[in-house]
């Protein structure tokens, strides 16, 4: 693919702005630029739920190739197992059983305000090893992400890391969604501190229905607003943006058809609660063969007419501008990004 | 129907939050916490209006099974008949000429920037017996809301009243749906004060559209962004939520659809402008037989499972754990709610 | 055309707010009052781009007809032409070399944080005659807004102006869209200082695409929230509202189409990038015969029924009250507005 590793090297040679999957221009990246040079990109195509009660399946994760896999505190364990799934976790993860290979490994906890919570962060981050990636649900409130900051410091305590603890939390009401931009950037002001890195948010579909006492159709209609909200302010800040679940897990064409409607707005990945989701949603998420062609080939064609003086111009009866070129370029870097899990044809 | 009195009875031993229709964790409730005690919830599915100067029109009520009807002093009223829709109203309601059952005796008062706001409010709560609910048009500023509490102190003066007068108010403009937040918020406050009780949000689609220079189809594609603004902040400080109006009074089968759309984005109830449409609202905003057994059924195995230790289970196919009870829950919430009023067939 | 006569002079009549293409009360019209009185309505149902270094395209503005040729500076000219861009664009203008005839004369410079745009502005409006409108892309803070009025001051400098510049800013990505509010608040407050008067918000579809890392169908449905929120937005401030650009210039019965979505969502204008496109979108954002006569003919009947005391009637098997009065009236309004120019038929 020469046509590929040549748009690559023109691009890194642009001296415009370099696009990235989330193209931010330099003076918007302050509040998080401190790990913009830390941290490597880190697919999240596809979120897996993993009771975290059941060390068998905790176990089989190694065998699914997903991106990353998030072992469930919360609404996928009984109240009588809480303690179960936070130890199991901690255990697993501390005496490294398990190789999960390049599969990033999460946990989710409760609800801040539940009362299990404080307990979650003291089995989990007391632990010998701490997970990659906490999950938080339900953050209604900027007082909630305070509070995952002061806890999270206290637990961690002295522990050295490597990188920082990352950090996504999920929308799962309407007032969480009211208060999203105030949530973000208390966020983003706790992960200067270091703590953890804020790296992406979540839109839990189900729980935010039964908030405002909606139904959801298979195109989802109904959440138009919030879904199409919560990238926009993902994005503005560099966040990942993940998509809802699909509770349906047999029907493997709505399941494609629905990730590739969310990929098309805007979000980077989606959660999953079934093995047999896992590879169609990560095809969904990367970009096509055809994607690929045509954004190769329309930056070597924007290149050349760059070069001729000339702004605008036709490629495949479009009218083609630096905005298309941006848009080719985030295909591009997300190739890049991806390159060492291509994904599988189904 | 004694799965259903199982899964209710089985709900209210729950030890987790009560999930209600607007399932509302107990710390964002502490705005409008003092009426939440005192009222039962009042459904408004249909919400119909009736031209205030029309004494046989207001007289017909009793007999149309409506859960609110709309005494109009606004667009329902000519310029020369201001004075004689809001004499009209008081006078029926003083003297108890008429028995509207169990339909909430509502009241529309002009815009209070119009320059007939005040004397509508002078006769309408200065009469002998006051209405149930006032609804505002055209809420635009915080101000407005400030202006109507002040309004309401003077003209209901020392008048002892069981109960708060239900306030619902209408977003009609563009500005208005900017400062929808502030308007509620400034709403809340003055219903602490006990002046009246803001209980919902309306929408007031065609002169929104005249406003904006909209037009709206069948689906109201349009009118996707502020119908679902309106459900997320209703629905985050627990209020209801009414749809907008279907002025084609003939098409009831369009009627249904997009009753049933707006009933899915999770909207409370809809304004009526014909008797014929009533029924098949009303309907519409209930929850249908298969939503009751469905609903019933999944929260019994729900609590079956939760016993065996087990979070998440798989029910008719599809994956659940406590965002779907939660929506399970709703349902059978108001199904209690609504049980004096059985929807009707049609 | 008598119907549509007597229907403008009743609506002169009416004691009511005098309905606008964008109605606003007089209340909300303080930030931009001065200029109201000063400016007759601009149509811009067609907004052209013609690159800045092509004095051959610029040459064939005047065979067009269109409402609006935004001279380009930006993304339709290369880097290495940039500086031939602006001075072509001064140099035309100046030497009043072409008749534009009724076409508004705009520029669009380049993204104030470019390090083009200071060059652009000395060159443009150092020059003897200035453009009609200045188009700024990419604005997504309030600090650019301020540039912007800043630096207009010290170039436009002592220069004799008959009106204000007309300035529109383009939202193109996540962040300017969550700062848009306040973006055009400093907008409004700097028009008030009269160096430019803010005429419009323009939805940059192509690269906010590429910001937020979507990709669009031919619906557009993964944009409705941008595109309804800024609509929103630009009303509630009576501004227009120009829509995102079909690259696909080939296709005129795509164009129609989503010129038409885009009218019925209250936008009031739309880009273009082809001459082709120009008729197909200016007709689109033109009443038709069919909704003149039907907005002459319910005024009318509107009249009437005001006079004998009817509130609502029935008209064409509809319930009318005043909202769908003032969508009628708008009709009639951007009728008058649009007198000298015709909609071809197509």
């Amino acid at each position: 693919m020469s046509a590929l590793s040549l748009a690559l090297k023109s691009t890194c040679k642009c001296p415009m702005v370099f696009a990235q999957r989330i193209a931010v221009p330099c003076h918007r990246q302050k509040v998080n630029r401190r790990f913009a040079h830390q941290q490597k990109y880190v697919p999240r195509r596809a979120m897996l739920y993993v009771p975290g009660d059941s060390e068998k399946k905790i176990h089989k994760i190694s065998t699914l190739d997903v991106d990353c896999a998030v072992m469930d505190c919360e609404d996928g364990v009984a109240l009588n197992k809480k303690k179960e799934a936070r130890e199991t976790i901690a255990s697993v993860l501390s005496e490294g059983k398990y190789d999960f290979g390049r599969t990033e490994r999460g946990v989710r906890c409760n609800q801040v305000t539940s009362g299990f919570a404080e307990d979650d962060f003291k089995v989990l981050f007391g632990a010998k090893v701490v997970p990659d990636l906490l999950l938080v649900p339900k953050v209604d409130t900027v007082d909630e992400m305070e509070w995952i900051a002061d806890k999270l410091k206290v637990y961690l305590g002295e522990r050295q890391m490597g990188a920082p603890l990352n950090l996504i939390f999920q929308i799962e009401s309407a007032i969480g969604l009211i208060n999203l931009h105030q949530i973000i950037l208390k966020g983003l002001e706790k992960s200067e501190d270091g703590v953890f890195h804020l790296t992406g948010i979540m839109f839990g579909s189900d729980d935010f229905c039964a908030n405002i006492g909606a139904s959801r159709t298979l195109d989802a209609y109904e959440l138009t607003y919030v879904r199409q909200k919560i990238v926009v302010h993902a994005k503005a800040y560099n966040l990942q943006a993940i998509d809802m679940v699909q509770i349906n897990f047999k029907d493997l064409n709505a399941l494609r058809e629905q990730s590739l409607q969310g990929s098309r707005m805007g979000f980077t990945g989606k959660q999953v609660i079934h093995p047999n989701q896992v590879a169609v949603v990560q095809t969904a998420f990367s970009p096509s063969e055809e994607q690929i062609q045509w954004a190769t080939e329309m930056i070597e064609a924007f290149n050349e007419h760059q070069k001729s003086g000339k702004g605008a111009f036709v490629f495949r009866g479009v009218m083609i501008d630096m905005p298309s070129v941006l848009q080719a370029r985030n295909i591009v870097q997300l190739v890049q990004e991806l390159d060492l899990i291509p994904p599988k044809q189904i």
